[in-house]
């Protein structure tokens, strides 16, 4: 019997049906190496009113021969992929999400020394209607410093981590994870690194007590540089500072 | 120097800026109790292009004032709230969320023996423009047991715990959370309760068996009452099970 | 058939079984008010090897009529209450775990500005053998400055949050959560607040600059403050820095 | 100047100093593949009374060595880099532990058709006095189906998922990640799958109705299976099930 196949008599469409919390490997290219991921993975469909329901082992299948093909996910591949997921479920409308930490070594300011810091990254692809849209998303760890506190005070400056995530709709496949954290980084009162020696620390502290920025000013910077970028679309910049003075965030959204 | 007031020349408005991740005392009537829970808050304001920055210590000399008002806080109270916060920051928009558990006490099907469960709860209310809107958000544990599963063994069938998820718009401040809960609850293949007797665990199992429910089941059954409430505006319900035959899970969202 | 009582032939006894992750009210005095809290507990027995299954539901019951007195928790209650349990059960040996948040009321250094305070606090109570061990566990928010980043750079000196957590047992029931917040935040480069005025955050940025500690410092310096402390018997002091200038941690442990 | 080598005065040692949380890659063969995987590591070592700090960039610089090593982390290269390690440190006593997601490739009962299903791992390796010990930990998700339950009722069952985690000190490099999963799967009422075709459904439906187990038979049988294996020393077995009928987990643990 196929249970899933009957007419439903609700007439309610569900905008959204599949799994979510799949862990599968992800392989992706980034900072010029294959790396591999164990991602988490959400993937759905639109199912008709009329339908009782989806065919969920079907989303494990189509995952497991992208997972097999054995090469690192890019753009067009994602765009290849989503489009047979839709016809292997029988869908018009869906969407594939996938979550993972990717790395980029990282030279050290003055010593040179040479480290890997890790990031966050997702693949979303989502069919509404008659359009397609791909979207990256990264957060990368930033260190921000406070421009009144640096004023007010004799000597020192709070400063604490902070995470600044940036979803930006790909117009142009050229666009990569590392263009993002560029971007993040170069906002930011200091990057930061995995590995220093002592003459990068105090490069670092002194970089960020010269560079103060309010979680406003960090955001402005990170969607001036998004607004310049001719192969994004809509994004939504956030950025999230880890106060070192109180037990809670400061937070600021740009959306476009 | 108040160099928050200071004007900003990049020309980019930000839609959200403010605090998040704080902790802070609530007070709220559930189940004919004042309950006290140590909330999750997120605060935030827009802020228009020309302003450099917010005044973060308000958001939580805003809050610390509704805290020792010692009242529950309820529809009215927090849309009253909510206004002043907006006057206090000198802001057109923003949003308040709390996030928090409660509790509601029930009585085991057969024995009648009683205990609490716990649900998770939020009061989410946002100005956009000349719009003010005002969330309630519920989850709820239940059981579900699976069609298929039952249709095609000789015996048993597959169950798991699942949680359904409701975010409501309040047209009638008349809507409770008990009202979602029983929304979501009678929706399932079967409730849950924290304590049960032997003979209560026998009628918990017979009655998922006799009605067993596919994620898509569970979600329209949700949606089917929402509608049939006309104290209800918008809403979204997602529904996930935490399969007990896979590490995944299968989710369902209906969304008006 | 009361298949939990058959005898079991494995000739293995369990350690410790029970229920876990249940969320349950719990009242607590700190800080001179009785506060409400949705705690998270633990509760187990020891099991001989003989012995097929424990009564799962009496451990939801002895919570609920725990939860049901009204009274607030404190060490006596949780000794008197543990003791029951084990009867309950017929247990010889157990423990019993309660997690939750608290919040004191604290004043802010220089506007004298008041507001609350979140920290996580734990009840724990285990007997083995013939001996019934209290433990209370706490973990403070706090700041913490790099003397090495001061020392080597012309101006500033990265900062962060940390955590100071400490489990202590329990050798005086005066003992009580406030102390053990005081020992962790008088141990740091300064404690932090949830809402300060300029003058505070003045205050806090120069207190900081002038007190620098590696986390080796601050595990040390509360050390110190627990053996000097005689109600406290054995214990494990934690410190975790949220690093600014990495995307890891710096930590330390003492244990007596 | 060296601040961390200073002379300490407060006459305390630092049982465990060092980072944590730190995600760098790590490279393992399980399931005949070498897997790429996001690790998180926490790295620490014993501090004398007199040595005023450790070398927090040491460690980052041995990992990034290990890292770029560039083969697979096995027992024997584990046990060679953690001596590196303490060399480094100048350390006696000392820990590393890095955490992982695994995927092992299984065939499905009846349709064979194959999937990937993912565990958690770790290394865990430590040295106190003269002892080096080294462990491996791996939690697997199974199925668990309630006796009582199927006792009491006139059909049906409930089950639901359940984690076992196993915690084995190895006493023979032979030892792998693959045993630990197996010895966990076939304790359990039934293991379970990415991808399953109706037939498979059925099979693990009558499987685990046919094989009914308690939290504490599952703990057992477990621990029966590492008590037979002769290369594991001391081990912690640990079995959680999320119950399908409460909102809270029961749970057993057995150590040798």
């Amino acid at each position: 019997p196929d249970t899933q196949s009957e007419r439903d008599e609700r007439h309610l469409a569900i905008q959204r049906v599949g799994v979510r919390e799949l862990r599968y490997p992800l392989t992706v290219r980034i900072d010029g190496r294959a790396q591999g991921a164990a991602a988490t993975w959400s993937l759905d469909v639109a199912l008709p009113a009329e339908r009782k329901g989806t065919h969920m082992s079907r989303f494990v299948a189509w995952l497991d021969a992208l997972a097999q093909s054995g090469t690192a996910l890019d753009a067009a591949g994602l765009q290849r992929g989503f489009a047979e997921m839709l016809d292997k479920l029988h869908a018009d409308e869906g969407r594939v999400e996938a979550r993972f930490s990717f790395f980029i070594r990282k030279q050290a300011p003055v010593s040179g020394v040479s480290s890997l810091l890790d990031y966050q990254g997702a693949f979303i692809i989502e069919r509404r209607g008659a359009a397609t849209t791909l979207w990256l998303e990264m957060a990368a760890p930033v260190k921000s410093l406070c421009p009144c506190s640096k004023e007010i005070s004799d000597y020192g400056a709070h400063n604490q981590r902070s995470m600044v995530t940036i979803r930006a709709e790909v117009k142009d496949p050229a666009l990569a994870f590392e263009d993002l954290v560029r971007i993040a980084e170069t906002s930011a009162s200091s990057e930061i690194w995995g590995l220093l020696k002592r003459p990068d620390e105090k490069w670092i502290t002194e970089r960020a007590y010269e560079n103060p920025k309010f979680v406003e000013d960090l955001v402005r910077d990170v969607a001036l540089r998004l607004n310049a970028d001719a192969r994004i679309g809509r994004y939504r910049a956030t950025v999230e500072n880890f106060e070192s003075i109180h037990n809670h965030s400061a937070f600021a959204v740009i959306e476009r």
